[in-house]
């Protein structure tokens, strides 16, 4: 890039569903405006699935979610996040009941989310990977009744046999939103964010002209890397084994990219992970990586609870988000990506 | 007003609560943007009740009300108003959802209120009338058997006795929006808004805050006559005992204009109001009126449905609304007294 020219805005589309793409546009907003948040539309638990199967309404919660990371504007971005406590409405995110009633008046999620989008003053888009009424599968070709049936479900499912010989699809078959294609289609990068791999992401990649797009675009593809595995689903899964299973579900090599946390949490909050949630640090194979297709980047990506500094030694360990990306820095990294790869165009 | 100046805006403070409140708002919204709608806070019944109940919170569907008829944004606005029809949100209308979620995260229903305004983008200002949690009693001073306790309650109450031998009270006793006090101390016009006497108006006109606030401010006070009688309750009134009934909560004689209807609705209409809802069309009694401290001033102020065109006769009568004012007329009226008082000072 020439010094003294105006940098170019990096086009972004995030692809995923929870709190890794919340933690990734928190931070990309911050480095432009022109990002799309690609969301999984097949959750069915928690308030979420209470509004589906009482209102018959569309997936609210992922939406919320990401609305709210590239909200400007404080007031209402707390209103879409408070929580009912007690009666009726226990248990309810304020924006679910939102984008469900804005879905009733419109009669389109689209439409609500549009309006939602207006409300919460956000910078980009928020995109639903799909506006059909889907459920999950998933399912082993050779047991028949191990079929899991719903996001929740398998959520919370501790696999018996290996997932990575399992088939996920959505029911019924999902079109794409167009919006979504033409975001993949329109950016210059289009981050894979971490999430769960068979009930955040695959969800999302499986849709067929979504991973058609991600094989057309010519957007560099970065998978920003979980960094625990899994209970019961993605345990021993290495750095590798992560992007092999996204490049299972989208049919196709289409890394560029795999930037992945090579600074270690510390020794008290890994412990108490594997303790409580038999969770462990994503294994880095670099080894395998370096034979792949893509470049592996590593970096330091801790948020600053998982990397010791401000007493996280003395904090008790609720969350498995405690263990978590600093949202700037993976942000950064995403940013030098963007620099290196388009910086000589300019 | 000097021709060719540029006329001044009205500065005009509403006080009521329910669907008058609302006809008026959105008409004189059209006359100017210094509007102030001053909300009576003792309701307890519907959908609001549910939220009093069962998280403590303030009353918000008047609120509600006065917030849409103000809103500059027709999607907000019908997201407001859109009430679930299934499920655990059954009979919930959006709005009140939204007020009691936004007061449960700010900690105070007028940062609520002020929030919501911001949302919906209004014209001018909505303001509870107290912001203290209150239950509205009625009670007759030689029968102590009879006091009924609460809005709802007294609402749907066939009186037994004369309810001008009564008396209303707020329990604890109500300090006033300092807001409302500024707004009615500020207005030019103070527009007494049609509504149910013990349940809408009477609730606000008893704060003891805000009727001296009517009695001291320089603001021309008119109030707008109801156009029919509530069953088992102001059977009988005419428009100088709804005039009468106003003063008597207010404790002073602050009425300076009285705006009564003098247009039949047809007659179809009419006898339907009398079979369905024992209501009447408020009798217009010149001759007391005419006897009175304030200038009564009759007009043509009934909507389309209610005096014949559009097609009402063919129209079944299901609500009491059906019968109602024709918002711009009623504007109008007031506009006019505005100018006549305040025209020659420019």
């Amino acid at each position: 890039m020439n010094e003294g020219s105006a940098p170019r805005e990096p086009k972004i589309a995030v692809i995923g569903g929870g709190t890794g793409s919340f933690t990734l546009l928190s931070a990309l907003k911050d480095h432009t405006s022109k990002i799309a948040a690609l969301v999984n539309m097949a959750d069915d638990g928690g308030s979420t699935g209470v509004l589906r199967d009482e209102l018959g309404a569309l997936p609210p919660g992922d939406v919320r979610q990401c609305l709210v990371a590239l909200s400007e504007s404080p007031k209402v971005r707390d209103l879409f996040n408070y929580r009912f406590t007690e009666g009726t409405f226990n248990g309810h995110a304020f924006g679910n009941l939102l984008l469900s009633a804005l879905e009733k008046v419109s009669g389109s999620f689209g439409e609500a989310v549009e309006t939602a989008s207006e409300i919460l003053n956000i910078k980009g888009m928020v995109i639903p990977a799909t506006l059909d009424d889907v459920r999950l599968r998933m399912e082993w070709p050779n047991d028949e009744k191990l079929t899991l049936h719903g996001e929740r479900v398998i959520d919370e499912h501790y696999f018996k046999k290996d997932p990575r010989t399992a088939q996920l699809s959505l029911v019924p078959v999902a079109k794409a939103n167009p919006l979504a294609i033409r975001a993949i289609n329109d950016a210059d990068i289009v981050v894979i964010a971490p999430g769960d791999l068979y009930t955040s992401l695959g969800p999302l990649l499986i849709i067929d002209e979504i991973n058609q797009a991600l094989q057309s675009t010519s957007a560099v593809v970065v998978y920003v890397s979980n960094l625990v595995t899994k209970r019961g689903q993605t345990e021993g899964f290495t750095v590798s084994d992560h992007a092999a299973e996204i490049e299972r579900f989208a049919a196709a090599p289409i890394l560029d990219y795999v930037l992945y946390n090579e600074q270690k949490p510390t020794s008290v909050l890994a412990e108490a992970y594997r303790e409580k949630e038999n969770a462990y640090v994503v294994e880095i194979d670099e080894d395998t990586m370096d034979k792949q297709h893509y470049h592996a980047v590593g970096g330091n990506f801790l948020g600053a609870m998982a990397n010791g500094a401000e007493g996280s030694e003395a904090l008790p360990v609720a969350k498995r988000s405690l263990i978590r990306h600093d949202p700037d820095a993976a942000a950064r990294a995403i940013i030098d990506i963007f620099e290196h790869e388009y910086g000589q165009r300019h």
